[in-house]
């Protein structure tokens, strides 16, 4: 008998089925310069760490790095994440930048479902621990990414009009009614 | 007698004299809907939450919202961190998205010097308590970030040969000496 080649996706799974989900593991990403370049020119973070070859040389890094922001953001970008399932970051509870990525390297990103608590009948959080590897295997950064869950599919959540997407998220002053 | 107009800006102190810095406040910053297509090609992240403004018009904010990582990101560029005092981000502690940015929405960044603590003689860890607000004044996204502090500057620090900067945080791993 063969093992299931294709684990699902834990991030289209519904909220009440995610025990035991499957770890995500992301394809190789590169860190490319261009990339560290246009997340200056998109952030006015300009440090020379990241930017200037020969600054970097003599820095305590010894090379240019990646920064750590574009690290994490081109981390999440590999998460598969349903629209329909996952609502919106809600919470970065501890990102520790453990290791440099120096520009032009590789990264992968492990991402495995851990706790999870209902807020109501529609939504919950759920937390997603996340490592972030080098090319090497050692760990670069890790981070516990909280997100907010719809619990039930839209289809089967539209009870109240038109909407496809029910709107439990938002009350009246447009903030979210989780906040802490 | 007039008050300094131009307070020192904390990210160019040094770290034994960080006591009592004044707290940063950011120019008003365009979340621009250019800037959330660049960082949704930069990073893979194309949650129709970002960039469908069909999709978002039902969703669960109403509107089309700017990724949580870009505004994070853009804040952090604000500071003006200087090369020779701050090395690098070590660790974010607690970001909480409490209010959903919305793409066009302009929005400032205050930040201020919490508790430091030194590593060696060298370098120290220093927290900065961020808070990013919306156009309306209302608070959009809190953060601790932990940064790594060189405590001698550059001309001092270099007493063992032609290095300006001082490789005080790198072992023979290339890894921070003070990992977690």
């Amino acid at each position: 008998m063969n093992p299931d080649p294709t684990p699902a996706n834990p991030f289209a799974l519904p909220f009440d089925e995610l025990d035991g989900a499957a770890a995500f593991t992301s394809e190789p990403v590169l860190v490319a310069a261009r990339d560290v370049e246009a997340f200056a020119a998109l952030t006015g973070d300009h440090h020379p760490a990241h930017l200037d070859p020969i600054w970097a040389a003599d820095g305590p890094f010894g090379r240019p790095i990646a920064h750590g922001l574009l690290v994490l953001s081109q981390a999440v970008g590999t998460l598969p994440l349903d629209p329909e399932r996952v609502i919106a970051l809600r919470r970065l509870r501890d990102v520790v930048f453990k290791r440099p990525v120096g520009v032009g390297d590789v990264i992968t990103v492990a991402c495995a479902i851990g706790a999870r608590r209902a807020l109501d009948e529609r939504t919950g959080l759920v937390d997603c621990a996340c490592r972030i590897h080098d090319a090497d295997g050692r760990l670069s950064v890790r981070a516990v990414i909280e997100v907010l869950w719809r619990r039930e599919p839209a289809s089967v959540a539209a009870t109240d009009g038109d909407d496809e997407i029910a709107p439990v998220t938002r009350d009246r002053a447009g903030e979210l009614r989780v906040l802490l």
